[in-house]
């Protein structure tokens, strides 16, 4: 029975990235528009395709090292037959191809969606919406794919031993660190660097293809908004889901031990805790294929409301069939019904964060509508509004974050007869439920990215208006879907955090029960750790791991802010050197500008990642596991706020600039509208590099830790 | 010997009284200068008199109502006697008393250092330090009067159950909060708007006499800086005196209940660990005194170097002093060279983050000259630079807290014999002892507005050059010195926070104990209730604690951006209705402006209030005391990060601005520095408004949980 299972997850996987090729076909199938536009798309994908080869080739032996530690410190003393570093270099490497794939179409998409668009909104919409669809059907069918392959293989050690599924973890939010900082730099160094020169100093329009780093620009947005949203939303599906294994794992673990309520023994004799997880994965595939068919040729405006009416078909068909997975699963045993209750609470927080995602950064709400007013008085009560704005922003997301907590552990909680460890269960299956959702947010977010380059070549193409009016009005859209799909992987880290850290905390007192480490420990014999807030080990942890966010976004600012003056020099170093080049006549020299943003991105990478994969280890091994517990929870608990705050607040600033070119306070070409030209400058990295890497910081500190505990616990200095 | 020692403390509270006497005739002898500064100093004092009599009666009903709720839900269950209403009433007294009294010094001072500066730097300096000195002198004399004379009055309740002291507390961070939340609004409404009109639009100078709105900005520095800083210290001083009072006082329980070393009895029988805090006080008092002795009119150059030399000296003298108050009160007990040992930890922390602060907001070093450099590419890479290198300032300033809190607690832990509980009592001996130096800090601090508003009368009077290169040099170092002592307040809120929370957690486990309530907690029989990171309501509690700073700052960011649109338009309307005022034949309705501000600052003070003071409430009574306990920790957590970013990137704007002024990159009148002053309008609120109002915030929800964690026990809903 349980074999069926596993075979359903892989299954799902499958379907998924079938369904990603057809709708490859599909798109190819499109018309790329005029040689001009595909000269342009051609060379965009060129410039990906190089900044991603470069990436990985610096990334490769990284991993290559990492993995090799992992092996000989944690798998070789766990005599875990390399599990560990098997699901690392797994997990790493479908997140390196997920992001591969979605972006080498999604570089195909752009030309044709400005096609698209010149039919109309409506094809402009399909297009981009199926091109994102392969990239959110790459995430969940490789995601699932990994997941499920690696269950069957490994089925009994990670009976044993939950804690040996984190190494796939590792391995995704690994690569996912990297391809997020890296891209988050290059795509804003490139938009910061070209918006200051072309945009402020030369007068010429964005886009324009006279700016030598309009290319890099456009680059920068598959880089950065695809491969980089991809790897990003891959690792949160994959850590969710391994939370949630976890959990279900030391649940079984615990009944087994006969610590739980009898009620449940029926319900983990063939692993079912384990594996419903990975069926509520395939739940979401199908209810998110069966939702992106609502965008169709035929909607002729109001793309948002039919994106979220996509988005509300696939909730309701993926709520649907985890109800019928559930009573298959566990059958007559009434946990489905409350775990059925949490899958529920998932996917409603997905609809709410939307809501407040799109409240907070669509111009059409109040929030946007009062950044451009203060636009008015210039940039700086702009800068005020918008940061205000972001922080306000927090206030409703923590809402939803601390009901759904609650709900959902005490669904579990009541459910199983007050076990604890259960309710937590019941928290990792809602955050699941949520994830599951990836296929249909992921195609809602990564027609954003598409639109925009479309946008980019019909400008660059000489596209007549009506096609830049459509793709403008799907680009604002794109900001907000955006900010949505940040606000859905941070919120997921918030959630995954709970449940992570029971897993961190029971790894601990598993090691330290079979070192016989009591005594370092100043334990009695058979006593466990307690990771209390009155430990100063665990609140200065808790300050350590705090003030990671914050650090962490200073690094990214700052270089964005370092590469975007090395593009500005060189593209004002083309305009004094290049002759004609103002006038239409010289050739920028693009290549260059490529380069800069790839080189840049790469070596600015070296600071903020190191300080991910150091901290964790040498708070361990230092402090101990009390401090280390402390970091996990720290970092999620400032920097989901911090997150939060630059995510709306960025794209908040980039709607408002589009609401005043919309007309709205005399519209472009005022001092208004330079003032939020300004405000949007700002959040770029903010919403761009820093907000979204934050997620990724968060999921690194989490599985790294779970992966080196055991060394930790044997090691550590003080205690 | 126990009322030795608590004499002692009123004899030092007593000299700092008397010594701020002393000053307030000094400063009052000096010459006021010209009949037309006097008449401009007047007008600054009629504001500031009529916007603290306006606050107060405000404040005052609040007061009374609060107290009233502590005196039948708290005092009469517990049959306290009173103590804590008490305590609060006379901790709200004193607090106001002491912004009183401060704010009627600065305001008289303030011409007199415009004067003095005619005759040179260490002239200027002098007053200004003397006038800031009564302030510093206030604030630790009334602080340390209160905690001894309510020491003295309720000793046998305090010994029997030190939470006892935290009404206290209560009522120093309620009047605290109150002060800054509106003394920061009112001063940035002011500022900002007068800057929006008259620098922006009307192209007029700061300070000039044609802006009506300049008036207000001046009572602005005298409310905001020198009544709000100073209840904010007040604050700090006290509570943090409290916080290691009650961490003795459960040391001397746990001693006598004999569950720690024997070693410690011979330190508690007379009271020895509640009285050494206090000492300590009077060690610092007396070290202040004399290290300000080294601020004369001989100094010709170099300011902030004579006021590094003047805390350097203050330092070494109450460090010797706090050795030999160590040696009198433990004789031969070893435990009092630990506890120098943290002692000296305190004076150091003090040193090196004045050092950190120094090094991120003054022109004399790379970060705020990167911020100028990034200036000339416009406003946006401007607020990138200074938001950038505000979050990175949070690092240094978190190593400094970090090692002081793991220092500290060792030697407590060590020095005891192992015990956890004088571990956490040293942290808070180190805490104490930074905060006795707070006379010199709040003495360097206060000469900052003071100057500032010498600034503005030396402009409104039209006196000539000299004066203006004097008064801006020290408003420079005032930028500086008042971030550091933002740093010195939110450090303080970051390590008391330790203390606190074991103070807390020992009065929950105490309540329970009491009332017999082990079965609703879920705990066996004399068990206790562990804050636990694994349990779920704990997590709740951090997540909706670190929230607070964020959502808090972006009320009172928005009130500021709220309150100077009224005094733009008001300044807008004048310029328009008002016959000559721009040529200055016609005279600026001040008043009406000095009414907006004043206005706007109570109506907007409601809000955050609010939420500071019904969150804990509300997660106490419904989510129960664990959650309650998460929210004290996770509002310290983040908020430390984010006060620092705020105040040490707001005091780096405005330095940036200055370092351009003193002629980088053109100086004056040139794009970057229009671009520079956008940065420091952006950065007025960030520094003088959110930032510092986080540490009152923390300290609020810290006094408000103690206070009331006897009535959370017994009645919470869910726990």
């Amino acid at each position: 029975m349980a074999l069926d299972y596993s075979l359903l997850a892989v299954g799902g996987a499958l379907v998924a990235l079938v369904y990603a090729v057809v709708l490859i076909f599909n798109v190819r199938s499109q018309n790329a528009g005029t040689p001009k536009m595909q000269e342009i798309a051609g060379a965009v994908r060129e410039g990906a395709n190089a900044f991603l080869s470069r990436e990985y080739r610096v990334i490769a032996p990284v991993a290559v090292i990492v993995a090799a530690a992992i092996y000989i410190f944690i798998d070789i003393p766990l005599g875990t037959n390399g599990a560990i570093t098997v699901g690392f270099v797994l997990g790493a490497a479908l997140s390196a191809f997920a992001g591969y794939v979605g972006m080498a179409i999604t570089v195909r998409t752009s030309s044709r969606t400005a096609e698209a668009a010149k039919s109309g909104l409506g094809d402009a919409l399909t297009v981009s919406f199926r091109g994102g669809s392969v990239m959110g059907m790459a995430v969940v069918g490789f995601g699932l794919l990994g997941l499920s392959l690696f269950y069957i293989a490994y089925q009994g050690t990670i009976t044993a031993n939950p804690a040996t599924m984190a190494g796939l973890g590792f391995g995704a939010s690994l690569i996912a660190m990297f391809m997020r900082v890296s891209g988050g730099i290059y795509t804003k160094a490139a938009d910061v660097g070209a918006d200051l020169v072309g945009k402020v100093e030369a007068n010429i329009p964005e886009d324009d293809p006279r700016n030598p780093a309009v290319i890099a620009d456009n680059v920068g947005d598959n880089v950065g908004d695809c491969a980089g949203m991809g790897a990003d939303v891959y690792e949160s599906f994959v850590v969710t889901a391994i939370a949630a294994v976890i959990l279900g794992g030391l649940v079984q673990l615990a009944v087994k031990g006969t610590s739980v309520p009898s009620q449940l023994v029926s319900v983990v004799a063939a692993n079912q805790l384990i594996l419903y997880p990975l069926t509520l994965g395939v739940a979401g595939i199908i209810g998110s294929i069966l939702g992106g068919f609502y965008i169709r040729r035929s909607i002729k405006s109001k793309p948002m409301a039919a994106l979220n009416v996509s988005l509300m078909i696939a909730a309701v068909i993926t709520v649907v069939i985890d109800y019928f997975i559930g009573q298959s699963l566990f059958g007559s045993n009434p946990i489905s019904y409350w775990l059925f209750g949490s899958a529920i609470v998932g996917v409603v927080v997905v609809i709410v964060i939307e809501r407040v995602a799109d409240y907070f950064t669509s111009y059409l709400f109040p929030p946007v509508r009062h950044i451009a007013e203060a636009s008015q008085t210039g940039a700086a009560t702009n800068f005020l509004a918008g940061f205000s704005s972001g922080l306000q922003s927090t206030a409703p997301s923590a809402v939803v974050l601390v009901v759904a907590l609650l709900v959902s552990y005490y669904l579990g909680y009541y459910g199983s007869g007050h076990d604890v460890l259960m309710g937590v269960y019941s928290t990792a299956i809602a955050t699941m439920s949520m994830l599951s959702l990836t296929g249909v947010i992921m195609s809602i977010d990564s027609f954003g990215p598409i639109t925009d380059n479309a946008n980019g070549i019909a400008e660059m193409a000489g596209l007549e208006g009506n096609v830049r009016t459509v793709t403008d009005e799907l680009d604002a859209i794109g900001n907000t879907t955006k900010a949505t799909t940040k606000a859905f992987a941070v919120m997921s880290a918030a959630l995954a955090a709970v449940s992570i850290f029971e897993a961190f905390q029971s790894e601990v007192n598993r090691q330290i029960g079979l070192h016989n480490l009591f005594a370092k420990y100043g334990l009695p014999p058979g006593g466990t750790l307690s990771f209390t807030l009155s430990d100063p080990h665990v609140i200065i942890g808790l300050f350590i791991g705090s003030l990671l966010p914050f650090y962490f976004s200073s690094f990214l600012i700052q270089a964005v802010g370092r590469a975007a003056m090395k593009m500005v020099n060189e593209v004002r170093r083309q305009f004094r050197e290049i002759p004609g080049i103002m006038e239409g006549t010289g050739k920028p020299d693009y290549a260059k500008c490529v380069d800069i943003s790839t080189a840049a991105a790469i070596k600015e990478l070296a600071a903020p990642a190191t300080l991910a994969v150091l901290t964790p280890l040498v708070v361990g091994f230092v402090l101990g596991p009390l401090s280390l517990g402390g970091v996990l929870i720290g970092s999620v608990v400032s920097g989901v706020y911090l997150a939060f705050t630059m995510t709306n607040g960025g794209a908040a600033w980039d709607n408002a600039k589009k609401y005043i070119e919309t007309g709205a306070y005399g519209g472009k070409g005022t001092p208004t509208h330079a003032a939020a030209v300004m405000g949007d400058t700002v959040g770029d990295p903010f919403k761009d590099t820093a907000g979204p890497a934050i997620n990724s910081l968060i999921k690194v500190l989490n599985t790294i830790s779970i992966v080196f505990v055991s060394a930790v616990v044997l090691y550590a200095l003080f205690v």
